[in-house]
């Protein structure tokens, strides 16, 4: 067997720790991100504001348009923002494994990645708070993706 | 060879009906996905609403904002909804193949799933039906995403 | 070890030279679409246009719903049309690579694939340019990553 067929195995083999722990962080996402219609959708309820006609639930249902109601939209933004940066980690972090980084560094990576979208959902649409909170949160996971993606380029190039 | 690069070789390996299953699947759902911009585009042109200034197609064009317009509104929520799901079940089903599922489930799940999602864009975009249409064949795609991820996390937690 | 192992291995190892531009192009679409968030975070500045009330930076900031500016519409639309086409392309070239195919084509298919992209980032965002100038780069990209998916569906149906 080639040296190169034996680091494709240790890069996504499921006993190597670094990929290991890239499954389970984006699986972890995943929730995170199902989740975070639900928020959507319970404002929804709430207010009774839906998107299409056949969508009312009574006749006190509101048709509006995409950011008609300010409690449906703070939700929906938190989630469209997951949208602009979740999948960008699920690519970059599986590309990630192939430069055999240090497992130390990449799974702490994938563990902040993961709390800063956590929170970042928390604090925009959950218990909103006061600025620069969520931008913290956003950059981390911007910088931590940004990070993995010139790592993996630099190795490839 | 060792037991872990044998477990890694069936779980990707192109002979493994699951993977094999997945990436079928998920390439009907790439075109599934691309079609519904085609929704998009063909609502644009029997209305002539357009989103940019350079895009006016005569002087009968109107510039409108999104959600300008139902009729290309409808089209654009099915997409919208499709970028909220559709990457998520990528990169699931991707890693619940490591999993090593019962092939029938997993198979069948893949399959529900695109079933589920073309059955959304047709209720919602193509011939518009009343609810619970489209809230059960959402529901169903969002359960079998999210009975993938729980699985996953628990396989590797 | 049998030839579908072989297969997997050559499929997606790093020393097969089509999976190495895959994960290459990849990188650079990753860190292409994470700078287009730059280019409406750049405007939202300039404008002082906010999403939020907690994110006014001064007394002058309007906070406006999605589409209430128009220089911060325009990036924020090709930020758009980046996750509506770029996670296609992620999966998409990622199981094409599993077909085998020719490296010269694949390589050229990543490559166009990815200049289009960041052309049309600059002619919908940077440098606003007439029609269809736009438009012959968005489907550029759209074709490729049809025939990828057409390619992945036929050599696994």
């Amino acid at each position: 067997m080639s040296a190169a067929g034996s680091a494709l195995q240790h890069a996504w083999s499921t006993d190597n720790p670094v990929f290991a722990a890239y499954v389970f962080y984006s699986g972890v996402l995943v929730l995170k991100m199902l989740g975070t219609t639900l928020l959507v959708v319970r404002q929804r309820f709430a207010k009774k504001v839906v998107m299409n006609p056949e969508d009312r639930m009574d006749k006190n249902s509101k048709v509006l348009p995409t950011g008609g109601d300010p409690d449906v939209e703070r939700p929906r933004r938190a989630h469209m923002n997951d949208l602009e940066n979740i999948p960008a980690f699920w690519v970059t972090g599986l590309l990630y494994c192939l430069t055999n980084p240090a497992p130390a560094l990449a799974v702490n990576l994938f563990r902040a990645y993961t709390a800063a979208r956590i929170m970042h959902t928390i604090v925009y649409a959950v218990v909103p708070l006061p600025q620069p909170s969520r931008i913290i949160v956003f950059v981390v996971g911007v910088t931590i993706t940004t990070y993995m993606a010139i790592s993996t380029i630099i190795h490839f190039a």
